[in-house]
């Protein structure tokens, strides 16, 4: 974990990396909460993002969570990190049906290069995931010229 | 598996699923090559996609592999079924760098209600995968009114 | 979720079936506690069961995680329904280095025929898992003879 | 991919490696076959390690699928490296009813820490697996002492 760095900066950087991230735009993403291990973004229903049945796609909702494990992720790596997904696994554990949908990243163990995240996706402010996200996060560092 | 079911039929009610997948065709995305469990898939480059690098967005790798694999579990279900995706889990092995990507999705075994796939994704033609999807797919038939 | 079933029948009918896994027996597994939707089991070091720097296997860890997760989601299904596991997804977040390693299973949500746990494994203790596990079990009704 | 090793070197470091791995005595694995990028080994039906309905235990499956993914990744890394799983998913696609279940492990793609493979799980011959697994493994370079 790095707590050296200032919570300011901190958010600095996950803020400025997400700008980069135009899937984030052309689906709409909110950032809604950030803490050192934890992010929430949120998602509202977009009949361009839907499956055969008229709900949310699972590929939108793991584009979020995934994005929301990222920065979980790099918000407790070294500044002059950058983040890359591993790999993820996702349960659809429901159809996305909503208008509103709130998705949490939250770190459960970070190590020296790999950091270990959980996510969750909620709909209208259900108690309830209607999905569920394991995911490892790597940071990288040496690729001149490229950063967050 | 069906295989009672003319290839025709078959093709016919995965092309109208695909149709209904509002999240197809906001990606641009372009039906390869069908047969009886095995569905490719063909997704072009475009920035509105994006990660932090300017490399396609994982969420929008994913969205495309979980439609093949779903296709091609959905392509050895009876007519009278429809899919859903239950889980899956993605290594993402090199950034999506290139101008075309094709996603083959493959049965690898199919039970009475569940179908296990495996993915990969392609760079313009390359021949080791940037991206491995390993799926698990459930054959739902007791919605009345939803099909596919 | 099966609330009808007093806890007494429930418990009887988790503990009778760990009874019957030869592997829990033969790795020395206890059960340490079990409440609708969430089990909890310990595993002691045996060097029986290591891999090739002294630690335990993770094959041992995933055996019993798999398991917790497993009667987890049993606890929570009709008594006549027995349980088999999908698929799991398991990170081992540091070497299973310690003397007796507390594995537990939660369910996260429960569906007709697929419930999805979580599971987390401790050692010695430690508040911070070195494994953490997300499974998905589905509940199996139609075969004569067999049960749990 | 470490080409430059010669495959006599290759196969001592890794037949070493499996003989310091006590779980696999305790289960009595057979070591199949090597070859570079890919590992077989077998695994014979053992009442010590079933389940409740007397098949083998997906914990025994999942210990043999991991090490046959492991050392294949291992045989394409730098003879100083070690090998760690960092994160499997495993299918269950099928009861493991036989009496000698082969297991082979195959490298999909190879990067500087990480190795992605693909196991599969067989049951006395049969040509469809009834187990699948996607695997994460990492090379680790900087512990003293500690090497396979």
């Amino acid at each position: 974990m790095n707590q050296a760095e200032p919570a300011e900066a901190m958010l600095a950087r996950i803020r400025a990396s997400i700008e980069r991230q135009r899937m984030m735009a052309t689906l709409g993403v909110e950032l809604v909460a950030i803490e050192r291990g934890r992010v929430e973004m949120a998602l509202r229903y977009d009949d361009r993002f839907t499956q055969q049945h008229g709900f949310l796609h699972a590929g939108a909702v793991a584009s979020v969570l995934d994005s929301a494990c990222g920065y979980a992720a790099y918000s407790v790596m070294p500044p002059d990190a950058w983040v890359l997904t591993v790999t993820y696994t996702i349960n659809l554990l429901a159809p996305a049906a909503g208008q509103r949908f709130t998705m949490t990243g939250q770190v459960v163990r970070a190590g020296r290069s790999l950091v270990v995240c959980r996510g969750e996706a909620f709909a209208d402010g259900a108690e309830r995931p209607f999905a569920a996200m394991q995911a490892t996060m790597t940071a990288q560092y040496d690729r001149p010229g490229v950063s967050g």
